[in-house]
């Protein structure tokens, strides 16, 4: 089979994460190395970039800083949350799409992100092919929610894992300190859905003592009543108390824990404030247990620490990004690159494939035997999992300063060859 | 003259920092080759432990664990909030503290803290010369506010400056990544009075695109005319706008802005809602501004951030320790180690000392000229200030799970040989 021969693109979706950059240097750095590949682009700020014909050369850029990629977090290319309509209501943005590759000889789409990014990967693919356009398509995964399913974990994921697990280790060395005056303290994380990252805090809990004393997630329903007494049961023993948990807890009526506190608040302007979850819990604690507790909100921190990232998720990523390449030479498309944990002693760990329809239709929730049956910290198997995603430090470049130095891409703009967009 | 015979006790005071235990260990380490000092204790949680009687010796600990201490954040042997009234109200707790230090033949007084602990290592100090015991007494600074006067700057303020302004370089790039949806982000530090913590995330800002584009701080009123209009001038140059703020800026009528956003708001339990400086940005971001806005709060996890403190600043800690020691054998005491910058173009910091009544009075803000005239970035002489603060990274242990490992001191109680505290 002769591979399809012409220009390549690298879209980024979606929510930053500490190793999507490594991902795309990952594809741009194989791209290279096949000569069916001539020109490999970026489009500026994901799919809108396509849309918008906003496109910039890799080969325009130094490959010093192709290669700092690796070592950058959040989206150089630039991201967006832009959703495309369901192809059956309207085909006008797919159609762009496809319009912009062809003008640009574009016969490769690598496309980074999580379900949406895959569910309109695989429609640009089809529709392709029902325009008998050749083009491969192949998804990157990319969340640091880590719901993808068909793969054992997402790249991004053992990052964020590293970051808030070391957080919880370290504030909770503060609540040990301090515990005379500020009893607890909330540590709240991302996750709307999945209760990944909140978990990957209980590693930290090595043994009894350490925070987390209680880790709670969406996958386990929450109850005020529970949730008092637990801290008033680790108090008792230990006089401290460290809580992680996920922004999207809910009690086990579907609704938002993070939405109680503001339920009959408003802000000064007016606004229900919604308070987040760690501001809600530390309510809880305070008016209910009756102790000082203390509330820290890593907010988007928490999918860029790239000062302190796995090195295994760092090199995973790039790994994603390469077999997407490699695939997509020998022809395979409409396929996302899922990681393959091995069986054994030691973790070790090779790429796959799973459709990407399949992928954009599943999501992965922590299993509840992952958590205790209380509902209220990891078990053994959780441990086991994330652990080894979490190893290793990711080198990054120091400046004078004494602060990490991140690259960024000139992303000088390709001329244009199509008419305005009009929005789908 | 002949150095004073007996035991010395450490005892850690206020918030914990990322380095108060590099401090402790150097006092530690310091007061090993000194025969004069027979054995070093630790107070548990501070000037409590004193107190109440709790202590522990060092010499029980194993060495390497001492050693780990300069790796090891927060307080290992246990801070408090505790304020003993004014020496003129009541001398009860004066007297039980040289009550305790007698029975243990304690001759040697270490307190790390800040302003508050100097004004009773002081008081301590005064009270046992009055009682012709004879006492050293030595202040070891420790803030992270760095609001100590007398010293260049304090040990704790080098690593949560590395640790804020990298959260703000890496947010930072998810802001730029994600802004045509996320178009704004406020990141809170802490801070109450003084706004050096937020000022150091300003030299994240290298050039105009960097991250923060504007920094708040106490020592400059706030107006959230000023700041609206400050927001909007940013996102018509750049499209996207990072927020560094103290939790402690205010009005020109002092009026905490945290506060501002809890004006009408009660929450769920019918508390005043405090949402906190970056809540109650963003809610002024998305209102006024009209665009999205998220908030980090880094919380009790920037003073622990020993996964990537700064080495100058662990270094400095165990300096300050070492020095104390050295003081106070050679017979010198009420008076805390200060640190003195040398003057040249490479940075280089020595010992100093200050009388501890004289730290106890004062408080260093930022300099209104380290502060840009709109009162909303910093200026080149706060950059060139704490640049050299934050250079170095200190080794940690990492575990088999990727995860720091921080020591934990045994702490075995010595025998009491006081009666029960009767609180002052």
């Amino acid at each position: 089979m002769t591979a399809v021969k012409g220009n390549a693109i690298v879209a980024q979706s979606g929510g930053p994460t500490t190793v999507i950059n490594s991902s795309m240097c990952g594809v741009v750095e194989e791209a290279r190395k096949h000569k069916c590949i001539q020109k490999t682009y970026g489009a500026v700020n994901g799919i809108l970039g396509v849309l918008k014909e906003e496109i910039f050369d890799f080969g325009k850029e130094k490959p010093q800083d192709v290669a700092a990629l690796r070592r950058a977090p959040a989206a150089a290319a630039g991201s967006c949350r832009y959703k495309l309509k369901a192809l059956d209501k309207s085909r006008v943005d797919y159609e762009r799409i496809l319009e912009v590759f062809k003008a640009h000889e574009i016969r490769y789409f690598f496309y980074a992100g999580g379900n949406d990014s895959m569910d309109t990967a695989d429609k640009v693919s089809k529709l392709a092919a029902e325009m008998k356009y050749d083009l491969l398509v192949m998804g990157v995964p990319k969340t640091i929610d880590n719901d993808l399913a068909y793969t054992d974990h997402c790249p991004g994921f053992g990052s964020v894992a590293k970051y808030v697990a070391t957080a919880a280790m370290e504030a909770g060395r503060d609540t040990d300190a301090l515990y005379t005056s500020d009893t607890c303290t909330v540590l709240e994380t991302m996750g709307r859905n999945a209760g990944w990252i909140a978990a990957a805090t209980g590693v930290a809990h090595r043994s009894p003592e350490d925070a987390p004393h209680l880790v709670y997630v969406p996958e386990a329903p929450f109850s005020v009543e529970k949730f008092v007494a637990d801290v008033k049961a680790v108090l008792k023993e230990f006089g401290r108390c460290f809580i992680a948990a996920s922004e999207g807890i809910q009690d086990d009526k579907g609704r938002y824990v993070a939405e109680m506190g503001g339920t009959f608040a408003k802000d000064a302007f007016g606004h229900q404030q919604l308070g987040g979850v760690a501001e809600t819990l530390r309510q809880i604690v305070e008016s209910q247990v009756g102790v000082k507790c203390r509330s820290n909100k890593l907010g988007t921190c928490q999918r860029n620490g790239m000062h302190f990232a796995s090195l295994t998720d760092v090199n995973e990523a790039y790994m994603v990004g390469q077999a997407a390449v490699r695939h997509a030479v020998a022809g395979t498309t409409g396929f996302m690159v899922t990681l393959l944990r091995e069986k054994g002693p030691r973790y070790k760990c090779t790429t796959g494939l799973a459709k990407l329809l399949d992928v954009a239709n599943a999501e992965k929730k922590v299993p509840r035997d992952w958590i205790n049956p209380q509902g209220n910290h990891i078990t053994k198997k959780l441990r086991d999992y994330v652990s080894p995603l979490m190893h290793g430090e990711a080198p990054i470049d120091i400046g004078d300063d004494g602060l990490p130095v991140f690259v960024r891409l000139k992303r000088k703009p390709i001329p244009k060859k199509c008419g305005e967009w009009a929005k789908g």
